[in-house]
């Protein structure tokens, strides 16, 4: 995310700059899903990250839609934080053995990548509005709500099903 | 976090080291949250941090209270998920030169490291109560409210204050 932070010098900027971060974030997410559902055993689990992926396939487009709304380019800009959190995620889901345990510390690991995207659209869809650009927030709205309903959908997982069978 | 999640056999195991992940967590926040009272220039907004910090302090408090109960030793592990977080906050606060558009950008910042610990705990407190510790529980989501407070404290400041002078 530095490297270009120089050039923000308005409101303008620094939206358009965390589109592009937050473009490269759902990018590496999809990635990162696949590797999930491969690793997760539970069936319900399962489900659910496919049901996402397929969502976070759609959040790429949405986010397209925006740039050109914004007559923004749509370009990728690194972005340290995902990376840190897709980084945990592999290295924790990665090496453990009992594969109840496992589906636990992937819910958890889904559930951070799920905040990330939730503070990243609602900080969007707030700098969308005070621009003037209802029409953007309305379109980043709809990826905010679906990340907040996924995010729900795991946190119930994790207490009354897959959880309880690790225990 | 990686270097010993090979050693995670079972719930009990992955509670253990998702503590030492958020320990690690809070006491790099306590220093990334003075540097952003520093570099802030809204007065609300710094006593906004200020007041965090100290329940940020507070918290590490809990969690050493969280170890004892449960009989586990108070350690820090690496956690890259916080320190990709908090890279991107300084990397994105630093170069902004214009004092308010900065403002807007360390909210935001501020905000990604909330969402990060109310996911972790999150799951904490549900991991708490599916192990029977009702007791580590209820610490753990005294933090859980305070963290959700100030993200929303965070929310409110960003579409009423801060961000309407930097448009």
């Amino acid at each position: 995310m530095g490297l270009f932070t120089k050039d923000i010098k308005t409101m303008d900027d620094l939206f358009v700059h965390m589109l592009r971060d937050i473009y490269y974030a759902e990018t590496k997410i999809t990635k990162s899903l696949r590797d999930m559902i491969d690793s997760a055993t539970d069936q319900q689990l399962k489900r659910g990250l496919m049901d996402h992926l397929n969502q976070t396939e759609n959040h790429v487009a949405r986010l397209e839609e925006v740039f050109r709304m914004h007559g923004a380019e749509p370009k990728a800009i690194d972005c340290p934080a995902i990376d840190g959190i897709l980084e945990e995620a592999d290295e924790l889901t990665g090496d453990i053995g009992d594969k109840q345990v496992l589906d636990a510390a992937i819910i958890a690991a889904a559930q951070a990548v799920e905040h990330y995207e939730i503070t990243r659209y609602g900080t969007l869809v707030t700098w969308a509005k005070l621009l003037g650009r209802e029409d953007c927030a309305g379109v980043l709205h709809k990826t905010l709500d679906e990340e907040k309903a996924a995010d729900e959908k795991l946190s119930s997982m994790a207490k009354t099903n897959i959880n309880r069978k690790a225990a």
